[in-house]
């Protein structure tokens, strides 16, 4: 997504030259390529799927909006199996319109999980709970800390349901290191994402994720954290940014690659 | 704030009329109209002003800079003497520019907090830590949870700091409850205030704040736990919102008046 403007066999062309060994994919360019296409694309380039975003949205209190969001669920893990990756990342959902009670909607996750998580596991895909940015809770994602996304996923056994990092979502919560302690020590951080957070944030606030470096979230300290918490899985550089897309992609590609190198290499005084 | 259309005459006699006990003052307006006038304004239209807002900005790491936000604060908490409230709202401060500590920002607070709070409680003015939506960390406020605002309030005495609680910011929190009950057992609620969370937000979110009612906040819960904890102050109802800024004054004070009541009179399922 951070380079969303390269089609799949540009993104994976220029990935495999700079070195890069992994890509994350989003389900609509797979679809419109092909899954099976793009599963032997990224593999005959020399790469791996590292996740697929994504599944989730299984907030619904209605019976047959609830049906089509298990139903595609369903769907996203088996591409997930065909694209080779076992992780699939989980954005939950909001609240339903009218709703107001977000204790319910997260019980309603961990009810759509039960019924998700033997499937993915048959499949050799785990489920990726990511805590998204509280200021999403009410319309994308009631799941607002590391701390609500472990406490759903240990429900359920690690190799099915673990949590993503994302160091947008959680940078600022003073109770994150020792969730992420505890995550790495069940073996549920299934995925470890960075985006910087820089303001002001655009209107709708979806697509003003910071390049890495240009913000205010200390990256090589997230990930000595997650280093710490023995966590070994691939980085994923996930930016969503309209002034980013708008950019030539594979000169963004090749900022990121350099960033994400200075960033995690430079030493931290905390 | 909720109305800042209305010069202060205005605002003041519409409240009156309206049944509106109180007022919570900004101090621009408040200086611009001068703070002994504003006083007596307030006083003779049979009001009381509930909370002066605001204070803080104390985490700069410049020696000057943090110089003068400590005189800033002590003519706040001389305004407010004089304004006769017994509360002025503290918004704690951003990130220093290139500065990526938030821990260590925070501890600046609490060094200030060491300064300010025996000037205050000498001028009978309690100091309400106000924790701002995480949305607001880097550029506005470090303290971003109400538990935070509480772990800094608690080095001093309860008639000197304590918390304010606003549903826009801790709305998302499944902690803030028991962090209510325990500020509440505390005496450190000192202010409770509300404001609707409505989505899609505005660039730079920061006046995209709902009218009572029209967001995903479920207030009358909110007051039954503030309620539950003891909490017998005024309930302020604090909107940005440059959509309802634009409307009139008169009108939107009136409609406030009506959403406040008719929230906070709704019997809630949870």
């Amino acid at each position: 997504m951070t380079v969303r403007q390269l089609a799949l066999p540009d993104l994976s062309a220029h990935c495999a030259r700079l070195g890069i060994p992994g890509i994350g994919l989003w389900r609509e360019p797979v679809q419109a390529y092909g899954v099976e296409a793009a599963a032997k694309l990224v593999r005959d380039a020399g790469l791996t799927v590292t996740t697929l975003c994504r599944g989730g949205f299984l907030t619904a209190t209605d019976p047959a909006e609830r049906a089509r969001a298990l139903d595609d669920n369903r769907a996203a893990i088996d591409e997930a199996e065909t694209l080779g990756t076992d992780t699939l990342v989980l954005v939950s959902g909001g609240l339903p319109a009218g709703d107001r009670d977000l204790g319910g909607a997260r019980e309603r996750i961990a009810d759509a999980l039960a019924e998700l998580a033997p499937y993915a596991g048959e499949r050799g895909v785990r489920l990726a709970i990511e805590p998204l940015h509280p200021m999403f809770a009410s319309d994308r994602c009631v799941v607002s800390t590391l701390d609500q996304a472990l406490g759903l996923a240990e429900r359920f056994p690690a190799s099915q349901v673990g949590v993503v990092v994302d160091t947008y979502h959680i940078w600022w919560d003073d109770r994150a290191p020792a969730a992420v302690e505890r995550a790495g020590a069940q073996g549920r951080i299934h995925s470890f994402q960075l985006a910087d957070w820089i303001t002001p944030l655009p209107a709708g606030v979806l697509n003003g994720r910071g390049q890495i470096g240009d913000g205010a979230i200390d990256m090589a300290r997230w990930r000595e954290r997650v280093d710490a918490a023995g966590y070994d899985g691939p980085i994923e550089v996930e930016l969503f940014n309209d002034e980013l897309w708008a950019r030539d992609g594979v000169e963004l590609l090749e900022e990121t690659a350099r960033r994400y190198a200075h960033a995690l290499k430079a030493t931290s005084p905390h």
